[in-house]
C-alpha cells in the first residue's frame, strides 16, 4: 500500500475572488455560476519555489488554449491575473506555494444549460503551502493498477482541455483507492495508454523515453512539455507514440510527470513489477535533471543561487 | 432560426442550501465544495403542475442512482430532500415551479482530486417559476443539427450519470446555437443516434416507435421511461434500439423528450425535412396522451380536476 498525502487540518490558505482576498471559510461562489453547475470552467495548478512563481507564463497560456477549446472567452488579461496572484502570494507568505487559478464562464442569467446567457467570469485563486509530497514516492517508486475507466473520448471532450469536468480522473482515481495503490492509467477507446488521473505517463526502453502523443487523448502537461525538451538538451531521445498495455508493463521504466509532484517512477503495474521493480537510472538521471533546471529557472533567478 | 427562451431579469427564485433559505443573490457555495472544484456531483431537474410536484419520486431514485454510479453516498434521506423541496416551493408560492435538487460530493478536505477527503454532501434546492416555453416550439417543430461533438463513451463517465460534468452537452449545444438551431444530437463511438444535449429523442417509422437504447450511451430520462409505458398501454410499439444517423433522417416523425420541455416535435435535422416538415400525427397523438398522464398526475390529485 502506498503512503498517501495525509490531510492537514489547519492548512494556511488564501482565496482571491475576483480581487477579493477571502480566507478558506468566507470563500464562496454563486451557486447559479456555472462552473459550479455544469462544471464550465477551465483551470490551472501552478506553483512556487523560494516564493518565485515557477513557469507561470506556460500555465497562463495553457488556460488560454483550455477556454479557447470551449469557446470560453476570459475577460481578464495575463497581467491582471498575475497580478491577483502576486497578491494571493504575498497574503500567503510561503516559500513554496501550491496555486491553483480558476476561470469559470460566469454566473447564469437562466438556469441554461446554453452559454449565451452567462454573465462574465468568476477568477478563483487559491494559494496555499505547498508541503513536501511523501519521499517513499521517489525513493521507492509507486504502485498503479490499469483503470477500467476508459479516459474521455477527444472527441467528446478533449482531455487537453483541463476544465472543471473532472469526474472522468475522479473515477480513475477511486479505482486506484479502492485497490490501494497510488493512481490508476487509464486506456483510450483504441485500447492505448493515455494518462493517470492527474499525471503524463512516460516509459524507458534502452536508451530512449516514450511518451502518448496529444491524439491519444491527453492533457499536455508542462513538465512534460519541459522534460522533451530537456531531455533532448540532454541527447536522451524522445518518441511521442501510441503505447500498449502490455508496452508498458514490459518497459525497463515508467515515471509520472506532473507539476505539483514532477517526477514519480512507477515501480509496478497490476502486480506485475517494472524493471527491477525499483527506480531505474534513466528516471534518476531526469530528477537530476529536472530539479537542476527548477533550481535554474527559480532560485538562481532569485539571487540566491 | 428557432425561437428561444427569453432571459427574464428578474426571475422569481428561491434557493435552500442544507435547509436554509437564500434568495438568487445570497446563494452561495465554498469554492472549495467538489461540485465547484470537479463538477464531483449529482442532480435532477423536476417540476410541478398546479402546485404539485410531478413524479418526484422518480426523481429521487435517479438521483440515488447517478449517485451510487459515482460511489457518493448521501447522507440525506429522500424524505429529507422532499421536506426542503417543500420549503423552497411553499417560499416561492409559484403554481408551476421548476426544481433543480443538486447534491454535491462535499467540501474539500484538502485540493486532491481523492474524494476519500471530501466532507459530508452539500445539497442545494433551487425554485422558481417554470415559464411556459415557446410555443412554435409544439405547433411548428425544431430544426436540429447532428453535433461534430461525440457523446461520451460510457466506459469514461456514463451519460446515464446525470452530474455536475456537462461540458459535453455544453459543448452540442454550442454547436446548435452557431447554426442558429433549437439543439445538436450527439452520436456515439460507433456512429449511432445517442441523444440531444438535454432531452432523449425518439423516431416513428410507419406505426412504431423507436428510441435508442441505454448501452448507446444516453441518460434514462423519465419522460421517456413513461412514454414507453404509456406508447405501449395505448398499443404502440416501441422498440429500444440503435438508430443510425440515416436512419433518424429518413423517420416519418422524429421529436424528443425531457421534463421541463415535454414532447417537442423535431422537423428538420441537418436541413433535411422529416416527414413533411411539420410535427406528424404519431407525436401529436403522444403529445396528447401525455398531457392527460401529467392531468392524472396532478390536478385530479389535487382535487381540482
Amino acid at each position: 500500500m502506498n503512503e498517501i498525502k495525509k490531510v492537514e487540518k489547519d492548512e494556511k490558505l488564501i482565496v482571491n475572488i475576483c480581487g477579493e482576498i477571502f480566507n478558506r471559510k468566507e470563500a464562496k461562489i454563486s451557486v447559479f455560476d456555472r462552473g459550479f453547475l455544469y462544471g464550465d470552467s477551465v483551470y490551472e495548478v501552478a506553483r512556487t519555489y523560494n516564493g518565485i512563481p515557477f513557469l507561470l507564463q506556460e500555465h497562463l497560456d495553457r488556460l488560454w488554449h483550455s477556454a479557447s477549446l470551449l469557446n470560453l472567452s476570459i475577460n481578464y488579461t495575463q497581467d491582471e491575473i498575475v497580478h491577483q496572484v502576486n497578491r494571493a502570494l504575498a497574503e500567503l507568505g510561503e516559500e513554496n506555494a501550491y496555486i491553483r487559478i480558476i476561470i469559470t464562464r460566469g454566473e447564469e442569467g437562466i438556469l441554461s444549460l446554453d452559454p449565451t446567457f452567462a454573465k462574465s467570469n468568476n477568477l478563483v485563486i487559491i494559494v496555499k503551502d505547498q508541503t513536501p509530497n511523501p519521499k517513499s514516492w521517489y525513493q521507492d517508486g509507486v504502485k498503479v493498477i490499469l483503470a477500467k475507466t476508459q479516459r474521455t473520448n477527444r472527441m467528446a471532450v478533449d482531455p487537453n482541455i483541463k476544465s472543471g469536468n473532472y469526474l472522468n480522473s475522479v473515477l480513475a482515481i477511486m479505482e486506484a483507492r479502492k485497490e490501494g495503490v497510488y493512481d490508476a492509467i487509464m486506456l483510450n477507446v483504441l485500447g492505448n495508454i493515455t494518462e493517470g488521473s492527474h499525471s503524463n505517463i512516460w516509459m524507458a526502453k534502452g536508451k530512449n523515453l516514450v511518451t502518448p502523443p496529444l491524439t491519444a487523448g491527453i492533457l499536455e502537461g508542462i513538465t512534460r512539455k519541459m522534460l522533451i525538451q530537456l531531455a533532448k538538451g540532454n541527447n536522451i531521445q524522445v518518441d511521442q507514440k501510441d503505447i500498449t498495455p502490455n508496452e508498458l508493463i514490459n518497459a525497463d521504466e515508467v515515471f509520472f510527470t506532473s507539476t505539483t509532484r514532477e517526477i514519480v517512477p512507477v515501480t509496478q503495474i497490476d502486480n506485475s513489477p517494472i524493471g527491477l521493480g525499483q527506480p531505474g537510472n534513466m528516471t534518476k538521471e531526469l530528477i537530476k535533471i529536472y530539479s537542476k533546471f527548477i533550481h535554474q529557472q527559480t532560485v538562481d533567478q532569485s539571487g540566491n543561487g
